[in-house]
């Protein structure tokens, strides 16, 4: 299941999105966050989508706002294996551990919201990845009970400005401008999603790929992380973990330049949707 | 004034504490954030501190909660200035940029909660720091204006396991465990903290003092601290910005050992007070 939320005059709300006679239209399932409604089981919003009504709101006029309102944002660093010639072991130069870093809430995006490139960031750069959005608290969980904790699945573009994330060793500053952590729409159930170690993920800029791998080269699984990070932290519902980016490709590494007001970036992932993000211009 | 957030069987209140014939009571202002009353101007303090019954309940009866809970928690790295020896200059090693990282949401604790020292984290210390609170929201604020967004000052322990926080470039593993960032009871108002650029930090364990050092020995003041984050990231009221760490003392860097169930560190501050934090085990 695909699910939503949306805003109304009266708040925002929870809904899933059902397709009838090749339409998309939305089943409300009122105020309560997404990852409460699927504390209490998927039969709720089957429920729901039985009774709807016959005639329902149209997604595409619906103004969609992020599927959760996390806690914390955690980010993984290097997580994806490079390509190595014929013959080289791609796992010769994993890291022992993953390397975790934070996105403020300020930095929280709706997918229908432009990214504002502010005149003092002129080294913007995408990364395209997979958001785990947790589903029940998680503290000290094993690696095989970790994917019980995953309410689903989005997509987040890990906006990034390289040169102040490179001032100092710790990269906040370049992480969490305001707005640079767009979320798709959808939060889509682990049902729908599948399994997320087969998971492709594309970016297209200006009508190229530039990024295409799957998930079957990350370096440390969802389950994995998930796991490594309850260890330290309590991961709560509605808390996002994004599971790093694969290197562009060797032609868009080349051809790359800083993103600026006028562009738009779109990241897709195998059976997640895709998100697409406009960059515009800030205050001078 | 210092101003205290205490907890009641209806929840969590306000209050300022006010010392009458040498006793230290709580004047109850209500259930808003402390951020809030302060946005209001410090008159609604002083009116309700004018009206209060003669008979006050003793600070020392009430459960104190953390004065605020920030959206955010932004810390500082390297900070204060090493010692150096005479003839050296001591600004000849400052970096251009302070060096920015988050503490969590989970990481919060109460001044009365005991850190867990979990049996994963072998080589946990103690950062004793200065922490400002933003009152008001700041983006792209001037030096000279950042003073203006602060409500107030606390104390936070940055406590950190060396041995996760070096695991990986990024330090967050380190200083993400629950419970790591404990916060001293009062919110201390500008007018009564006095110049941040001239206050005495200083840590003591078992008896021995530490680490001492004066803010006067910080690279980044205060308010460009403040401009500067603003720079990248808005700053919203409650939100926690620490200003970083003096190094220990030379003994005590000799002497360090690793904080272990039945530690108890004291972080105190010229006219900001002290935060005593017990260290308890975890299961195993």
């Amino acid at each position: 299941m695909r699910l939503v939320r949306y805003r109304t005059e009266s708040g925002v709300r929870s809904g899933v999105v059902v397709t009838r006679s090749g339409e998309d239209g939305v089943v409300d399932l009122g105020d309560e966050p997404l990852t409460a409604i699927l504390a209490t089981g998927m039969h709720a919003v089957r429920d729901a989508v039985a009774d709807a009504a016959a005639s329902l709101p149209a997604l595409s006029s619906l103004r969609l706002e992020p599927p959760v309102r996390p806690g914390k944002i955690l980010c993984l660093g290097y997580n994806y294996r490079g390509h190595v010639p014929d013959g080289v072991d791609p796992t010769a130069d994993d890291p022992d551990f993953p390397d975790v870093f934070v996105k403020t809430s300020n930095t929280l995006g709706g997918p229908a919201d432009p990214v504002v490139v502010p005149p003092v960031a002129d080294d913007v750069d995408y990364e395209g990845e997979i958001a785990v959005v947790i589903g029940r608290r998680a503290k000290d969980v094993r690696i095989e009970d970790a994917l019980d904790h995953v309410a689903g699945y989005t997509i987040l573009n890990d906006v990034s400005d390289r040169s102040w994330q490179r001032r100092q060793s710790q990269w906040a500053m370049g992480k969490c401008f305001d707005g640079f952590a767009p979320l798709e729409p959808w939060l889509v159930t682990p049902d729908e999603a599948g399994d997320p170690q087969d998971m492709l993920v594309e970016v297209v800029r200006d009508g190229v790929v530039t990024v295409s791998q799957s998930t079957a080269t990350t370096i440390f699984s969802v389950a994995y992380v998930v796991s490594y990070l309850s260890s330290v932290m309590t991961l709560e519902p509605g808390d996002v973990v994004s599971t790093g980016t694969p290197q562009k490709l060797p032609d868009a590494q080349r051809a790359h330049r800083p993103l600026r007001a006028g562009d738009a970036v779109t990241v897709r992932v195998e059976r997640l949707g895709e998100l697409t993000t406009t960059f515009i211009g800030g205050p001078a």
